[in-house]
């Protein structure tokens, strides 16, 4: 998945949407740099403040016009911050006269919100796509939402990136035997997505059932499948404070599980989240970077933590998207 | 869940939305006339025709000027005939001064077109979404979306029945010790809806893990958890042509399952549906009223199909939207 | 008229819209290959199915980015279904990244609904209107609207073409004295089509006054002008059932008429049309494809219909609407 | 027609939507007045002045809180001014509260713009339907549109009265035999207008067939049908310059016209009109007052213009709307 | 301006709109609190939580269907969650079937980006106004905004109180000779709200004129008119830091002002600005509570913050906009 | 500011967009004609013209498919007109094919409306805005907007030309010691303007207070700061009757000015404009041409009406619209 930029370069000049522009918000600028240093360009220049009545202003320092421009933002703490300043961002560019406007989030963390649990909620998840698009953003480009639905509360386009390949291979990379294994989702939410990590792996699948007590309680009915002396792969779509994680290896180890392997896609790590990890019984917990993790926090991980990278295959995406060609093709 | 009409009807009185019209599309009028009698109206008068071009032409035979207008059409074969006629009753309706025109659709069919499985097709279940928006619908009412977060396709409000309380209380009432069998859901999209049901009948649950091998055909993986000598209860959001429920069955049955009864909420039984449950090894195939389902259906059955009537539930949304009362404490 | 599709590659390749892909539907795929055969280009890839529930899929098998589509996809029986799947491919197409895409709708079917007969129906020609923008068709290519204002019920741009000049040609190659004729319009509502098609002629006009006398019945009142004598030509914008042309063909001959010719845009010829037509006192009954009349029909009509293609003009129209030259100097 | 102001009040009173308001532009403030006579309420208070600069300032000086508003506008001359004042007019009481906002515009002008009668025009009557709902109008009250289909330009409701029981009536009162006349259309536009009185009158029907030379050179091709000895009614949407009419009417004499009545809806008598109709050989031209024909005009029409009051309809079709009665059950 | 809740109360239940409800925010329940003091009503039960993932979620405990909905919500640090939150609580008030939801922000902070100040950057003022509105809400219900065309930026009716009638007063109530001071406006943007607060003082008029250096760097070029030997009044639509009223006041002080009052709408007062003030060589800054000025703040002022209660205002607004009565009749 | 038609031309045949075609309205289109000359280009064939019914009806010439279409329309006498034929200009070409449609309208004389000065008014500057787009400009160029906040009421890009440079410069070249004179604002809201140029001059500032005593009463209350035996510039955005202007010049002159020097952007000199400057006691009178200033009007000027030409800064604007190059960069 290594790309060159070489023969990038070459490729995006044939694209007749001109000139080719990736800027980025606060929230995930090593990631925004690791994707330019792929496509082989220059992350564009523009300045986030904040005035004293706490109001955020974007200003681009650099032309637009006509310009096929990419945003960079992911939706990690401060959340409603980076929200905003994207919002900010697309308004800007739209009126700065850019051709078009794609906003790429690595990590949509209101996708989460998709569905009425109790009444008189809202689905937050088709409530920011909305503002998203009313702000002018002409299309998406994103990574493992947490339901596939979410895909449908946008009207513009959306490139829904996968990071299953990525983390199967990490599984395979860390465990030669990884077949003998099997893949745990921590819910039912989840089964899905493990049970298609379990197919490239060719592995076993299992569940674990879950009861929702309250808005905030949730309580473990059962272990659904077989764990007893084997090799256990926990995956899911992200991790946060790591509660539920510790809940879930614990259950596996209570069961027999023989090692425990964890991969999300999203390395929120708030609060608790590397204290437990650093304390938790696996071998070791792996993510992507569509969420900055510092390293501060890999070391304060007991050497727990591995980033694994997505630069790759957002670059090869914004290039595809840029020259017109099929996204689909290179991803699936 | 009787309702009796005579305190519906002074309820109905008390709302500043006057009048209360409820109408029906060709689709499903028994189900429609049965919310009328809960209701303690008369159905609306409205006339449906085909132009010999093969276009429909809807016509209202009274006045909707100011009317809370409900309009029952469920999405059964010929489904596209359902929505061009759902779509031309809603924009007469608005065209005609309804004052609120809410679109009762109890078997949204689309919603299983919720998600891009492949490249390049449509997620049909927002496209429906949006089209029914844009003829005027105000309010949505519904059962049972293949996915709940369907609900967020529309952007005016939704009312989500669910038949869960339905079901499980009709397994309740055919198996008295239903606490010591298992639910077990066909595939990984249906756990959630088995995990519900599964706690309501405070039983077990297990689930089939498949594999998609094109866009027409999906293989079983392996059945996860236990139906060793138990009773079996599968349950789904539907069934057409019963042809995934057969493996499903014939899976259980391998596994040792006691016995197994079946019930989902929409009961759309195409094509060889009928006779295969009619061959079927199962005590009982249960499905709602939102389909309708002939008596010569039934008949043909050999005593393996039963029809659970869920229009007192209707009844009591539509008299809860009317009047302004809250549905979520009603039907939770 | 003819097109020779070498030229039209090299102009093709002109535009800075790139590529043009034309795509059908199911309702006249002859239509769409003979236009794309005047392009000299490939009918795109495409698969429609139902599901077993009956809900329509439709799977592009080829890339769309930036490309410039057309869909092409007539209103015939069965109506909705068209529809439907029109909707299904416009989404489908515009949620795959096409740079436009154009609906060739050859006969827009319920152009007929297009004002309010009696009260609370829909303007139906205007709903379908919405519903096809709000799915995201950027421009619409038809012919022979039922009445022309109904080109205003498009925001997007219509180039709405006009079959007169192929028809008027055909009833001079059959009737070299067609000026000696006269051109007989069978209601109010064609009478300035039926004016046309005299000018172009050169020959005389006519008109049968009808009275509706309720949604279903009309009866004639009086044919207006003179007929006795001479070769009439009874123009229309389509023909279903044909019961009406029965009704005016009766009329004329009644009135003297020395022999009839018909032709009209849309052989829609449903029901008992055929038949009709076999055993009607009429030397010719011609229409153009915009509908598919299959050898069966044209086997049994005892000789009078004949099909005049149009599929060099759409061709053409496509062409300039692809590289951005005049439709209005092409056709008129 | 005539409307008792008292009952009204009473029926007026029901209604839940309250207060109701009728407000006026300064195109035809008779008619309002006319309008509010009939209702028994009494005329809004609002001030239209020109700011030195040209630009136009409306400003209600009473509440619009909650009320349901009529604001009455006719399209004449100076139209553009008319249309600019009814925005602002609609766009203040939008803002300004009101609850519901309805345009009556007894002679929509731009209804004549309904087609694409050459390349690269505007469909101006769609046009102005968009910018009056962009402004906010919640309805429309209209009469006699140059073609019904204009109906659909609008998304919102549109109440669309008719005068041809007034005109008939009308020719009714001033000829007894009216039934051995003959309606004549002056060209293939008015011929489903003519036709309709024609059966209310009960008498023969004829029709000028036109060729439209350039963009404003029209030729008559013949007279179709019979007038030779007949009371001849010429009916018509407008009269503007009476160009056309005295065509119609020497091509009438020509013919051996017996003797000439004329009625119209829109009375719009531009430029040479007056002096037209005073020197024309017709026993009388009569109009509604749709547009307001001024006491000078009827002077100087030697005794040929008569005005029928529409007022009553008006303010019978204002009063259902304001209490949900059906308008449709009132006017065919 | 005191009201008493007893003849509010009477006059709230004639509203056809029932019930009225009024939720808060976090950003200031303290105001929303004296409001519901005001109104005789309860603050309505809502909750706001931050998932771990720091998404916001709130749910609302009480039924709102139908219901006449007020959401009071400042925009004060943190801002974006203060919009986001705002965005929530619409959006789930909407599809709880609300009948209308007014946003009541009292402290509208973006009308400050309210034009294009330098290229390439938002107008945030307008993005915020329309991300609302596609959230859903109604009305608008705010106090003294940057610029009043701000106003426009909303397309929903806005009602827009002012401070200054408050303002004042109070300075007359501090300075008996008012009209023999000086309105102060620290810009040239703030001359307009000079100026009508000098004509209610009856007093003189000065202003300073700055000169912007960069986005953040400004300098005084002068003080236009007379401020010597005079008391001073300095008003202002906002305190932020202080940084810029600092200045003001240096350079009235050096042009020999006797004494100063300063007096704004909001006291946002956030970084050194408490300390500032303390310091500041004026006898009084006074804000009304738009912004939650906590205790702590005013105790640290050295006795300079005064704190100006605007909960009457808004409570006969939301009176007069739930019962339809004029709001401006009140305020002006 | 000369632009020299030959290397323009070459940089605007670089466009992807092609081809550039500029079309004008009948207000100004010595100005249109002006710009065209500056680009080398030659203006569009259209034709406007009245229907006999005072409709207006626009025609296109040529072909404008895919075209980067300019119309330059400013809102001067009639404004109602200028408007109407502006929207029938834009939707024309929009359904024409048109590429891209921007509106260049060098005075948008309801910029004047962008606040509620009085209850239950529009603010008719985002009125007139929203209709523009809603008939499809794509963008807008205009100069000197009369707040600058009316900029964001289009949702749209918006190119917002400064007269500054262009009326300081005229005022150096008149008065070689410009920077030992004082700007003066007519009142509060030209304040901004006025220290701008003030700024651009190095000279001194001073303004008069002024009070509204109703809609069209204004009595100045002082002149704060200081004139007397200075040159006075007085700048504004526009004149039409010159009555505030007479007004302004007389208590400059009785505060002992030495000698005044009056510049606007836009020169609109309505009823007696003319005949007050020709017996004003100033040296001169300049304006800009976007508005059209006849050689009549000059004439009678008494040698005091000067007119600079900004046709050089629209083609400039226009060539980087075209490009896609920056604007901001060249007029700022």
């Amino acid at each position: 998945m290594t790309v060159s930029p070489r023969p990038q370069l070459e490729r995006l000049a044939q694209s007749r949407r001109q000139p080719l522009l990736v800027f980025a918000g606060q929230s995930n600028r090593p990631l925004a740099q690791a994707i330019c240093d792929n496509l082989g360009v220059t992350l564009g220049q523009s300045k986030t403040e904040k005035f004293t009545n706490d109001n955020l202003i974007v200003h681009y320092e650099q032309s637009l016009r006509e310009g096929d421009v990419f945003i960079v933002q992911t939706f990690s703490t401060p959340v409603s911050d980076a929200i905003m300043e994207l919002l900010l961002m697309i308004d800007a560019a739209k009126s700065a006269s850019a051709g078009r406007v794609t906003a790429v989030i690595p990590y949509y963390s209101y996708a989460r919100s998709d569905k009425k649990d109790s009444p008189r909620i809202s689905i937050a998840a088709r409530l920011v796509a909305d503002i998203l698009q009313e702000a002018g953003a002409d299309r998406i480009l994103t990574m493992t939402l947490h339901s596939p639905q979410v895909h449908g509360y946008f009207k513009v386009p959306v490139d829904h990136l996968s990071a299953d390949r990525v983390l199967s291979q990490h599984f395979k990379s860390c465990v030669p035997n990884a077949h003998e294994g099997v893949v745990l989702a921590p819910d039912a939410g989840s089964i899905k997505r493990a049970s298609q990590i379990a197919r490239r792996l060719d592995s076993g699948l299992a569940m674990i059932d879950k009861e929702r007590l309250s808005d905030t309680e949730v309580r473990p009915r059962a272990l659904i499948g077989e764990v007893e002396g084997k090799t256990v792969f926990i995956v899911d779509d992200e991790i946060s404070t790591a509660g539920s994680l510790v809940e879930t290896v614990n259950i596996a180890r209570s069961m027999g599980a023989k090692d425990v392997y964890v991969a999300v896609t999203h390395g929120v790590y708030t609060g608790p989240a590397i204290e437990r990890i650093a304390a938790l019984d696996v071998t070791q917990v792996a993510s992507t970077n569509t969420v900055y993790v510092s390293p501060e926090k890999i070391a304060a991980s007991n050497g727990k933590l591995a980033v694994l990278d997505v630069a790759p295959l957002f670059a090869n995406a914004i290039a595809n998207i840029h020259t017109g060609e099929s996204v689909s093709t290179l991803f699936e």
